[in-house]
């Protein structure tokens, strides 16, 4: 897995959220174990996209997320949802394209786009929300020094 | 696993849809490889779930899911979507909840409760909607014979 | 999922490890996500069945693997093999039998038999050997009262 | 098994497997998703990224496992093993080492090992024993055409 570093001529630089945020993307290839038996890659590994997807765009903001974890706050899971509009096979190279939709001390919104590298085409679109807790499983806010960094 | 048969007299057999099909529900258990480094179910788990309370729901209908592969038909999933309201640990004992909302030749919309099997707390919820396509890969609509089994 | 309590008479009480230890059995059924574009449940499942029949093995000897957790020791996998027979499929029901091979402080060893649920075909069958290890992943002694519970 | 250091001016071609056939390498990175509550990778996800080196293998051997299939033959897996060695952790990436170990017309042999990319660190070994079988489910014989590519 690589992240593609996006060249500011890039489309995919391009804002989609308004300005607020720009998308990042990463590429990964679908494995043999994410098909099932209709050939085709199965539900569940589009929610294991997204998160290799927020992991990258946390450390191309020079946070890890690995570092937030270990700085005590955990972004859990509240809702995830992916739209499918395309199967992909075993073997496809996709792209993950990921834009930070919202954060708040308490909150986070990624949105998610898998796209075919070969050609671009949407394959999936989806999003999730996350809410900060604590090591102890309590809903807590994020110190400013994290959300500054996630922000740049 | 084990399909929960659901008494007369069972509060879990209330329908929670308005009286248009009756819940079925079906008993599972967290997995060690279900949970991730958080300590509980990883947020993909869910979708798993789901798809083991859609194939108990066409059984019930004594229409299995794999019949319904073996005459040509797939419902595969358009979208998916999972509200995760308390986190589940190894070994927890879940129900997991399945309502047919909807269903015409060319789609079906099943929702989903996950609920705690010691004290039926609410764990999680979500839906799935299906599009029906041929072997070929092509939109279709499902024959009215499955079509009545399934609504039976 | 239910463990399939074994009678007296029934032909899977006979130990097949040299009367030490009997094997237990436990039921699953194959998941719509476990199958690959072969059809069949894909090589990896195997070892998450592994692990349901060592869950469900310590549990039948009433010191249940979460607990063992929670008493601050591990059974980390130090290796794993499995051997395929025969290829499963979705919806096939199995049996997982597991045998406690070998016990020491530092060291276990389980081997396993995957079977068809219908006519007790063998589909598979393979071993993990496991090591001791503390909260701080140092190798370290099971305690005995643990040992002997996990020994009767 | 044998691992042998990367020279600098050849970094992954010297034979490691007595003049039989080089090693291939491919660079993963542990998902959140292949962690289990231990903290470390699931000793599943092993066997799927020696599925992602298999894959890597034939496509640097000019048949992508993909066209395989698309000729109608299977390498389905008959045998599976894993030695860990060292714990890995959510985001280190790792190289997969993969040598063809042995060829015939109807079996093949694949080694691996995980190695942690920081520092060559050995985290496991393992090996695939792999039958050909036909779209029938057939044990048969690969072609010579095929065979020659993936020995070249």
């Amino acid at each position: 897995m690589k992240s593609s570093a996006n060249s500011a001529s890039s489309p995919n630089k391009e804002p989609s959220n308004g300005g607020k945020e720009p998308a990042i993307e990463i590429e990964a290839r679908v494995r043999y174990s994410e098909t099932d038996q209709m050939g085709v890659a199965h539900n569940k590994s589009y929610f294991e996209w997204f998160e290799i997807g927020r992991t990258e765009y946390c450390r191309q903001k020079k946070f890890p997320y690995k570092d937030i974890e270990q700085s005590g706050f955990f972004l859990v899971v509240a809702e995830a949802f992916c739209r499918y509009k395309k199967p992909l096979r075993y073997d496809d190279i996709i792209l993950i394209r990921v834009v930070l939709e919202e954060i708040t001390p308490k909150k986070a919104v990624f949105s998610y786009e898998i796209l075919t590298k070969e050609d671009r085409t949407p394959a999936a679109s989806g999003y999730t929300v996350h809410v900060v807790i604590n090591a102890k499983g309590e809903v807590c806010a994020l110190p400013a020094e994290i959300l500054e960094k996630i922000r740049a």
